[in-house]
């Protein structure tokens, strides 16, 4: 599909399997959805061309990622905690990369063997979580930074959290120095955070228009972090801007995202509504629960079909882990309910493989695992899956990476934005807004006496029901 | 349903708002399926006399927990690393103890200030993963215990990390050292470890008979680790044979366990198949992990319902985290198919809360923070959004922790566990078996090229479809 071993690849070979009865899939199913994809594709593209669907820009810009790596550059010598404060879509894309491209035990490692600082995401308000990190940084507060990250600049977790940590630099240090060591990425116009960063002089990048939370990885929201930390952001824009390109294509057998896309689709019409995303690989576990989000916030919607009358439509997303959950979910994938489209992360190669010595020739249940290698066992264990959900008539592709390289992951990331732009055409919703989440946030403001807040409109996020 | 303050609470009210509609839960529909469900609480009762739910007897054994907390004191002062080597039921009692009870910031921390180790959990063959965790440890092997967990004593993935750990050992520090650095957990008679821990000298701890690696967290597979990482063990058993206590009731109104099972039941009858825990908290996360492979495997069933033909149950379980996943999953939770049962679980007091200090007056979004803190911010984002989902007919219920500790986390554990069973007899499938894994293990072998495994019998697993 594309080129091999440089670039991750989507295998949907299994779902051809006659094994799956019912549950497979034909090459007239995806043939007769083929025209709508193509339909989509080029309704992207013209829309593009009149400002829309901005995420897609991001790989080509040159001067943001200059910008954000010149501005990490400067500040990594000198700090050895990088907090980032953050929640949803100003986190998960940070967390991912990290988990994909830094050592697993990273904040563990010496300073000298990390290169960068130690990595903290706080995306929550719980006091335990937040009081457990200040605890490890509260020891070296000048040499700690502060990564406020908030899209709208009015995220109660975030700015609670901002609160906190100012007061206690304040406190601390002193207003001037507290003032370097807080780094504010949000709308480069408007929200709170903007005027309060403008108006106080805290370093600041911008989130680029019309990118909403979920989509901005690839801006400073999720490079910054990843800059600091060491990753070559550079080749990771250069991995997903490939992918663009590739996307931009209307057939089904050259562009993976709508092939992911419209194989997604499908399945959920034949009523397998649950998107299991399992990487065989710990290090692209984070960039499955990056996709959770996306995936869930951008497809649950409350579709108008005609007049009042609303469809709730929407798979759920659902994280997994290979080897590990063969020993917790595989029994349900296999006898529960026929309702999951399971999509496997395979890694064709490891950089550091671990090999299995020869011992114990007379126990049969080693005596097999000598000579091969933890990358072997893991690969073997994801075949074995496969094959096991296949005769259970359970459907599954493969997103194969060649290794868990910055390219890589620039591929994936784009390649899985784009299908859900183009999932959400097959489902005639719009990818970029989460009308449901507006009640919860009325709620709270006006349980926390938020001026304005004092009735709450029930009614709010359109078409809930 | 259960003393105030002292123990966790299973509030099920918002089941009967009547906002809800045909989604809401009537006092008429629980009394329905009352008497079934005390039939299977008396049968429980009986079987148990011989012999059987051995899992429920742990809470009581005075003497396994003697004898795990003389091991770990025994063995605690001179070990700086502990790693466990084990997978899915193995694992995940141990991952969750840790998360629920031990700072966040864990293995940070000063040894003066951990009290215990520095805690490891191996749960995938990922090499590099494990190449990261040897790449922090073997700086101190001397001080490095490995804790091989393995019911059956023949899982793969344990014992290829076993063969690498025990070679690396051997070479580093020869094999009368390496001995003292490897504790077994697993079965008492049978199996390869349990003959290798024989013969070799390993230390090694039982796993009692009859329990289930699901079920095992409160045997020595969850309790030495957690003992030797200053977890009060004795207070986790306390809690947890409480709750066996008053699980024994035929009573919904007074067996919690019961009423959970029950409200699961009668909501995947209404074709919510989809079981969401959603904790506010970032300690209880861990426990949702467990509970959802106690879930999955003991209730994904393929049930024989006559002759050849067989029913396909189960719900699924998914992991969410408030408030976290307010801003990735909720906008699917309020506006997409309802198809979830969400059970919040939420901490009424924080042993170490952060306070919101005042600043900017003149920003609303900011005034409204100053003067709370984060427990309340967190609980109030529970309270909206379980309001929002009231308001678009999505059905939840609360288990009200007084505080997360040991005791606490006791009751937790052996609720779910009964709840499971209950469940288990309410859908008519064995809660303690997982045929459906079996195929999956076979093809491995069989890749491996292990003796006896050239052929593979594809119809393995009563029943999978």
């Amino acid at each position: 599909m594309v080129r091999k071993n440089q670039s991750i690849t989507l295998d949907v070979g299994a779902l051809a399997n006659r094994k799956l009865g019912k549950y497979g899939l034909t090459r007239a199913q995806l043939k007769r959805l083929a025209p709508r994809v193509k339909q989509i594709v080029r309704r992207v593209e013209r829309e593009r061309a009149d400002g829309g669907h901005r995420y897609r820009e991001l790989p080509h810009d040159r001067l943001m990622r200059q910008a954000v790596e010149e501005f990490a550059k400067a500040l990594r010598p000198r700090t050895q905690n990088l907090v980032v404060l953050g929640i949803g879509g100003s986190a998960l894309g940070a967390i991912a990369l990290h988990q994909a491209l830094n050592h697993p035990q990273h904040n563990l490692l010496s300073r000298r063997r990390r290169g960068g600082p130690r990595l903290f995401v706080m995306d929550n308000v719980d006091p335990a979580h937040f009081a457990g990190m200040l605890d490890v940084v509260k020891d070296d507060l000048p040499g700690t930074v502060f990564n406020i990250v908030t899209k709208s600049g009015e995220t109660t977790a975030c700015l609670s959290q901002f609160l906190v940590v100012r007061d206690l630099l304040a406190r601390r240090l002193g207003p001037e120095e507290a003032r370097k060591r807080i780094v504010v990425t949000t709308d480069s116009r408007s929200g709170a955070m903007r005027a309060i960063a403008d108006r106080e002089g805290f370093p600041s990048l911008p989130v680029p228009d019309g990118v909403g939370g979920r989509f901005s990885v690839l801006s400073a929201v999720g490079l910054f972090p990843a800059a600091m930390c060491g990753i070559d952001i550079k080749d990771v824009l250069k991995g997903a801007a490939e992918m663009d390109d590739l996307a931009r294509s209307t057939s089904l057998q050259r562009n993976p995202a709508a092939l992911f896309a419209a194989v997604h689709y499908l399945y959920y019409k034949k009523g397998l509504d649950l998107s299991v995303m399992m990487p065989y690989s710990n290090a692209l576990s984070g960039l499955a629960d990056w996709f959770r989000q996306l995936w869930a916030e951008s497809l649950g919607k409350a579709r108008k079909v005609s007049g009042s009358k609303v469809v709730n439509v929407g798979p759920t997303p659902i994280r997994a882990l290979g080897v590990t959950d063969q020993h917790s979910q595989l029994q349900l994938y296999r006898e529960g309910p026929n309702n999951k489209l399971i999509t496997f992360l395979e890694v064709s190669r490891f950089e550091q493989d671990v090999p299995i010595p020869n011992a114990y020739h007379n126990q049969p249940a080693l005596a097999c695992l000598g000579g091969a290698s933890m990358s072997e066992l893991l690969n073997t264990g994801k075949q074995a899956t496969e094959q096991a959900l296949l005769a259970s008539k359970r459907p599954s592709m493969t997103i194969r990476f060649p290794s868990v390289s910055p390219h890589a992951v620039g591929q994936f990331i784009c390649m899985l934005e784009v299908a859900t732009t183009i999932t959400a055409g097959l489902f005639g919703v719009n990818p970029y807004d989460q009308p449901g989440v507006e009640l919860g946030k009325q709620i709270t403001y006006h349980l926390l006496g938020r001026e304005g807040y004092e009735r709450v409109d029930e009614t709010a996020g359109r078409g809930a029901r």
